[in-house]
C-alpha cells in the first residue's frame, strides 16, 4: 500500500431474502414525501414494485412517481426528475432498479437545490455540490455496477453525444441500499452475464496497475475466485440463491473504493467499451467483453508480472516448468474460455461495430494515464481491429 | 451467502504516512474539550504524543490528558476515565496507542453520559447505550486488534476475575482513525509477530466455520495471503513500509465485520487463549498461537473440506494425488512451518501454564456452539494439555 489514501464508507447494506421488510425501518429516519424511482416496466412485472409500494403507503408515506429511467439515463430525463422532486418536496428518493436507476438518483438528488445547471456543473466541470442533497436509498433490482455502495453517476446528453461518469463524495452515496439475490433471478441471462463480466472487468480494470505490492490486489484475487465460481453454478442454473448472492455481494465490493486503495488503477476497457456504447447502444458489459481479449494481450508484456501473478492465483495455472509469457498465455487463455463458457459477446462485429466506424470509435476512446501501456490512437486503432 | 445480514461501518479512515495531519481538518468538526487517551511512555518516546499535541494546541483544542490506560484496561481505569471526561466536558475523546487504548476509549464514550454502571450494564448485561455518546477517533499506533474501525471494547474486572468483550454498534464505531505504518516502526519484535499471529487468527476464526459457499471465505483467503506474505518480509525487514503497511490494512480488514458477513463464525481459538491470558497475563497473541496447532488438528476432522480449501488455497498445498486428510494436513503443516519462521510462542509452558493449572483453564474457557466441533471439557482440557 504505497499510497496514501483516505477510506470512507458509511451506506448501509441490508442483505438477504426479504431484505426490503427493513424499508420500514430505514423509512422512519426520513419525511413525508419519497420520490420513487424506477426504469420499465420489469419492476411491475416481477412484483418488486407492488411490495416496496405497500410498505411505502403503510408507512403513511406520500409517494410521487417518477418511472421511465432508461439504461442510459439522458440530461433530459434528469431535468424532468428534478422537476419533479422540487414539486413533492422529496424528502427522499428511493430508487427501484439497477445501476442506471441508482447513478440517476444521485444526480437528482444533488441538483434538486443547486442553481447551477447540473449538466454542466456536475458532468462537465466535474465540481462537487455545494447545495443541500436530497437522501438517496436503492433497492437493487441488478448487478453490475455498484451504485448501491458508492458515489459513481453517468448521465448521457444525447445533443452533445457525451457520456460521462462523475464520482461523487461519501455524502451523495446511498443512505442505505436493499440488497435481495431472489430478485435477480428474473433477468434474461443475456442481462446476467453481461453483469458477471462487468463486475469482473471492475476487479480487472483495479488489479492491472501498479507494480507495488498491495493487500487491495489480494483482496480482488478473492473476489475474482468467488466470481467465477459463483457464474460457473449461475449460468447453468440461475435460480441457484447461494450463487446469485454471491454475485451480488462481489458486485457491491468490486466497485465500492475498497479494492483500489493505496494503488494505481487502469479503466481503459472501459474507455474502450463506452466508445463502443456510444456508436452501437450496445449492452455495456457486452462491450467490455468484445474488447478485452484483444486489449488484455496488447498491454501483458508491459506488465507481465501481474498477468503471470493473475494466472497462477485467479486460474489456477501450474507455473512449473515454464517461462513467465506461457503462464501469463495460459491465464488469458483460461479467462476466454470462461467468458466463452458464460455466452459472453467475444467481438465487435456481433454487436454491430464495422470496419469503417473505426476512426470514430479511437476518437471517442479517452486514454487512461495509469495502466501498465498508455495506449496510442494506432493502437487503439489496433485493439479494436483485432476485436471485430 | 446463505445467511441474511446488514453491513454498515462508517468509520473513515485516513490512511499512510504523515496521515496524522489530517486530524487538523477532521477537529474542526468537533468541539474545543478533547479528552486525550494513551498508554504508557511509548508515544511519548517516538514522538507522536508530541505530534498530535501539537497539533491539537494549533487547533485551538483544550486537551486533558488521560494517560496509564494499561494493556488490559481495568474498570477503575475506566471510572477514572469517565470522571475525567465529564470534569473537562468533552467533545471528543482521541485515543493514541493500539487496541486497548482504542478500546477503553469506546468504553469511556459510552459511560460518559451514563447514569447506570457501565460495567454492569455493558459489560455484564451487554447492552446498548441509551445516552448520548462522546464521539471517539483513533490514531493507531500497533496493529492487530482492528479495534480503529470496529465496536468492539475488552474491559478487565481484576476484582471478579472477569474479562469481557462487548461489541458495540455503528454508533460506537470511532469516527475516525488515523493509520500511519511507520507508527509500527518502533513496536519491538515480540509484539509485532504476536500483532500478526493475532491478525492471522481474527481471519480464521470467521473462515473455519460454516458449509455453505460464501464469498467472505474468498476475501478470508486474499487476506491471509496478503498477511502471510508481508509478514515474511516484515519478519526480517521490520522498517520495511509497503510490508508493514499491508499489515496494517490487513489488521483492520480481519475484523471490521466483512469477512463475517453472511457465515458463521467460531472464535474458540479466542477462548482458550483468553482463559490462558487470565491465568497467566500473558501477550494476548501468543496465547492465541500457544493453543492453535493443537486446535485445529483437533477439530480438522470435522471440518475437513474447509481445511483441504485452506490447504490449496492460502498455502499453495498441491492437492494431486493425495487423499482430502493429507491434503488438509500438509495445511496445517505449512501454517505451523510459518508460526516458526515468525518466532511465535508456540507452547504453553513458555508462557507459565503448569499441568496443575490445566482444571482452572478448563473453568475459565467459554465453549462456542458455531464452530466445526463444539468442544466438552475433556476435549478442552486435551487441548490445553497438548499445547503444554
Amino acid at each position: 500500500m504505497l499510497g496514501n489514501f483516505t477510506y470512507c464508507n458509511p451506506t448501509k447494506l441490508y442483505f438477504g431474502k426479504d431484505a426490503v421488510e427493513n424499508l420500514r425501518t430505514e423509512l422512519k429516519n426520513y419525511g413525508k414525501n419519497i420520490l420513487l424511482v424506477y426504469g420499465g416496466g420489469s419492476v411491475k412485472k416481477n412484483g418488486i414494485y407492488d411490495r416496496v409500494m405497500t410498505i411505502l403507503k403503510e408507512c403513511g408515506k406520500e409517494v410521487t412517481e417518477d418511472a421511465g429511467v432508461m439504461p442510459n439515463p439522458t440530461t433530459h430525463k434528469l431535468y424532468e426528475g428534478i422537476a419533479r422532486a422540487r414539486a413533492c418536496q422529496a424528502d427522499l428518493i428511493l430508487a427501484v432498479g439497477g445501476g442506471s436507476v441508482c447513478d440517476y438518483a444521485k444526480a437528482v438528488s444533488v441538483s434538486v437545490h443547486c442553481d447551477e445547471d447540473p449538466w454542466e456543473k456536475y458532468f462537465l466541470r466535474f465540481e462537487e455540490p455545494t447545495c443541500a442533497i436530497v437522501p438517496v436509498a436503492c433497492v437493487l433490482t441488478m448487478v453490475g455496477t455498484g451504485s448501491e455502495m458508492n458515489g459513481g453517476s453517468v448521465i448521457t446528453n444525447p445533443e452533445q453525444k457525451l457520456k460521462i461518469g462523475h464520482v461523487f463524495g461519501t455524502e451523495v452515496f446511498p443512505k442505505f441500499s436493499v440488497l435481495d439475490p431472489t430478485y435477480t433471478f428474473t433477468l434474461p441471462h443475456y442481462q446476467m452475464v453481461s453483469g458477471i463480466y462487468d463486475i469482473f472487468n471492475h476487479i480487472c480494470e483495479q488489479y492491472f496497475s501498479g507494480t507495488d505490492d498491495n493487500t487491495s490486489d489480494y483482496l480482488s484475487e478473492g473476489l475474482m475466485r468467488s466470481l467465477i465460481h459463483s457464474s460457473r453454478i449461475a449460468n447453468l442454473d440461475p435460480m441457484n440463491y447461494e450463487a446469485r448472492s454471491n454475485i451480488m455481494w462481489t458486485a457491491t465490493w468490486a466497485l465500492n473504493t475498497l479494492v483500489a486503495m493505496g494503488k494505481d488503477t487502469d479503466w481503459e476497457v472501459h474507455m474502450l467499451g463506452q466508445a463502443v456504447g456510444a456508436h452501437t447502444n450496445a449492452t455495456h458489459g457486452m462491450t467490455l467483453a468484445a474488447v478485452s481479449m484483444a486489449y488484455y494481450r496488447h498491454i501483458m508484456p508491459y506488465g507481465l508480472a501481474k498477468f503471470r501473478r493473475f494466472a497462477v492465483n485467479v486460474w489456477g495455472v501450474d507455473p512449473a516448468g515454464k517461462s513467465e509469457e506461457q503462464i501469463a498465455d495460459e491465464g488469458l487463455a483460461a479467462m476466454e474460455a470462461w467468458m466463452k463458457e458464460l455466452g459472453l459477446v467475444m467481438n465487435l462485429t456481433e454487436l454491430g461495430v464495422r470496419e469503417d466506424m473505426l476512426d470514430g470509435l479511437v476518437k471517442s476512446t479517452l486514454v487512461m494515464e495509469t495502466g501498465y501501456k498508455v495506449l496510442t490512437p494506432e493502437e487503439i486503432r489496433a485493439i479494436f481491429k483485432e476485436s471485430l
